[in-house]
């Protein structure tokens, strides 16, 4: 098989269902979540599997999750179902809230780094939330309404946050704060309980 | 030598032959082909020079070839002639063929990761890609027909992704494949050829 | 507590005193400016502490100031006084110079790589570069002068450039220069000192 078709030779790529040019905001979208498949797929390589089984499942889980996204995203076919579900994003909900009480409270911003895989995890973070960006101007350029993944995108920086916290955590290298941090993390008000 | 020259300091700098914002467009393409070579480099330092040779000289002469691709970009000289020429398209062609046959076939997508190397030309993988779009969106603007860049950024990619793929292969690590995944990789078409 | 709060689910988000869509071009800087963080954060975990100690002390001493940078960025409260210092580049300058003269003089563009951190170093710079052109925009749209956060952002590229050099003459891992490099560095003229 020949993995190159020189199609896209003079700048326009197919999507599921139409033709633009690369530089699409759409192309732009699901290009940075395959970026950002990378980047969990390297977190995975830096994890020793006797004592992190249970996040290189969650990692290995939200890259499959990371394909449904992008094609939810290259998709301009109306008769296409999505397949990315709500129940990725609870599911991402309920082990945020198990890692968070696995690792001590924090008031204050903390510094990115302590061992190389959380290191990775952290810029995974970022890069979610650059994905995260180019799907809400997506969004306001179509005039249409936020789908899951922006949702999902959403709660898997926090995810991103609180497991990286938790692989520190293990490893007992403890978070270091910024120093001129304000207490910028509080309990999350009734309203979003 | 002084490498700081301050003169950028208020959002100028220099082109070969101009000076422009550096939110230009064209500075956002050669600046992200230089983010690139640094992904590729990084990749060079996670593969072992007794298994993986071939693909660390592939990957130096890459990072040269950037440096062409930098310079065309950066230029708008019109006595300057490119630097990056239309064989290193075909040598690239060539790789690809060779590394394809050393690997199973696939016809799923298949996730990022596996060893540290691959992981990371992965990465590079789509980095190449935000780097392609953006002379994609450059051309555009300018109006000028897609050059060379274009072609090399492309076939690239494709490179990185079948190299990606022999390294694990070499180290015994199988393709863990998108499990959502359709069909998606089929022979190519013969106008392609 | 609940790190995650829901409420930007929708697309906008808060910054320091105002509301906007998650793709507004400040967002952009200072989420940039975080991802660069974290590559700051990879690199001091890929360096050992007896070797490069004063790097380390660097790096993390410009995580914090990353931090400063973001939420000056991240601020449209006019009683906010800036965090980020004009000291802090003149102290970047100071390192830019003892490191400069640590190392050998280059005349041609050099690949990134050769050791795990000097690639992430090299890295980290094309980041820091992304960041910059991101404030550029930023001022040019808000028609603002442009603040200590650029000069920083201009003279923290540099400073990453020698670093990842002297990383690597540390390690006697030489630097390779790029072979169809014209000589393009040169001594500071004059005006620039
Ligand atoms: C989207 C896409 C991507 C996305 C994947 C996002 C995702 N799905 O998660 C990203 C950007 C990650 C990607 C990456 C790559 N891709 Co791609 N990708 C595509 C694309 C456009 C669609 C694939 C797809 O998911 N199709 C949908 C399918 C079949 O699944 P489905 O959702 O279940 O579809 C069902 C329905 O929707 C319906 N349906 C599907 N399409 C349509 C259309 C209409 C009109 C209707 C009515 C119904 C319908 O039928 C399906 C079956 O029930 C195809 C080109 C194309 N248009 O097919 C290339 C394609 C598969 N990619 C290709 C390549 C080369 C790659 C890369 C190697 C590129 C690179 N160098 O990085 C990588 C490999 C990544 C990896 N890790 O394996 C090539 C393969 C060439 C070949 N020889 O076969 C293709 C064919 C493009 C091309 N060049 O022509 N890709
Ligand atoms: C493009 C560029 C880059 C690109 C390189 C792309 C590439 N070429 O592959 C990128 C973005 C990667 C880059 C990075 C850096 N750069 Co730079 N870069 C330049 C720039 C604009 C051009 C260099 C160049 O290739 N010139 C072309 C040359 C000489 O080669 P050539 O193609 O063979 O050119 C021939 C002809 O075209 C003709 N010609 C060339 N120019 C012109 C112009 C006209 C009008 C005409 C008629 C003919 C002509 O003459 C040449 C000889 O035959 C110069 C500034 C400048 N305008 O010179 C800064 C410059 C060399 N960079 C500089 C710096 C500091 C860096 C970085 C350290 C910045 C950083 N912190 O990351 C890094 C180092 C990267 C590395 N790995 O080594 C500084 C060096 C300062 C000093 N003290 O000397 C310079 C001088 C900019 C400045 N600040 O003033 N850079
Ligand atoms: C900017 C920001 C960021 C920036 C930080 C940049 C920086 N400061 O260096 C970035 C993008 C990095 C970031 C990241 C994250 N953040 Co944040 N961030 C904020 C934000 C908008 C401001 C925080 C801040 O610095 N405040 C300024 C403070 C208090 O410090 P100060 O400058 O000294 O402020 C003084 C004055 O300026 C004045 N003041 C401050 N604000 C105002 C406003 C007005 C009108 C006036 C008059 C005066 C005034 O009073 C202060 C005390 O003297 C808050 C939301 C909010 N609006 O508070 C969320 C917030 C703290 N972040 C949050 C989260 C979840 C995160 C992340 C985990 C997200 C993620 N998944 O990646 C990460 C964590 C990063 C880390 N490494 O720890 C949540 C925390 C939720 C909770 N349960 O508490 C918040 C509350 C947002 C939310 N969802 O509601 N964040
Ligand atoms: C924690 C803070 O991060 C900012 N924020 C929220 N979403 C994103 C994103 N996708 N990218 C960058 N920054 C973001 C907001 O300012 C929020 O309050
Ligand atoms: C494999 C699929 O990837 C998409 N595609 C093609 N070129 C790029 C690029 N530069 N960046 C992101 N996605 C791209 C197209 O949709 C193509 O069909
Ligand atoms: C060394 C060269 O890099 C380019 N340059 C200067 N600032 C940036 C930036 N933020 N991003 C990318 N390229 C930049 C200019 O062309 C300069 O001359
Ligand atoms: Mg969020
Ligand atoms: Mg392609
Ligand atoms: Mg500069």
């Amino acid at each position: 098989m020949k993995i190159y078709t020189r199609t896209g030779d003079k700048g326009k790529t197919s999507l599921i269902g139409g033709r633009v040019f690369k530089d699409d905001i759409r192309v732009e979208a699901y290009g940075t979540i395959d970026e950002l498949n990378g980047f969990v797929g390297k977190a995975i390589t830096e994890l020793s599997k006797d004592q992190f089984s249970d996040i290189i499942d969650d990692l290995e889980k939200i890259q499959h999750e990371l394909f449904d996204c992008g094609g939810d995203i290259a998709s301009v076919v109306k008769e296409r179902k999505n397949k990315l579900t709500e129940e990725t994003v609870n599911y991402l909900e309920e082990k945020i809230d198990k890692y968070s009480e696995e690792t001590p409270e924090i008031e204050r911003f903390i510094l990115p780094g302590g061992s190389k895989a959380s290191a990775t995890i952290h810029i995974a973070r970022t890069v979610a939330r650059r994905a995260e960006r180019l799907i809400v101007a997506l969004m306001k350029e179509e005039n249409a309404p936020p789908p899951t993944v922006l949702q999902y995108l959403n709660r898997l920086s926090d995810y991103f946050f609180v497991a990286a916290r938790l692989v520190n955590f293990r490893l007992n290298i403890p978070d270091v704060e910024y120093i001129r941090s304000a207490k910028v993390f509080h309990l999350t008000p009734d309203s979003n309980k």
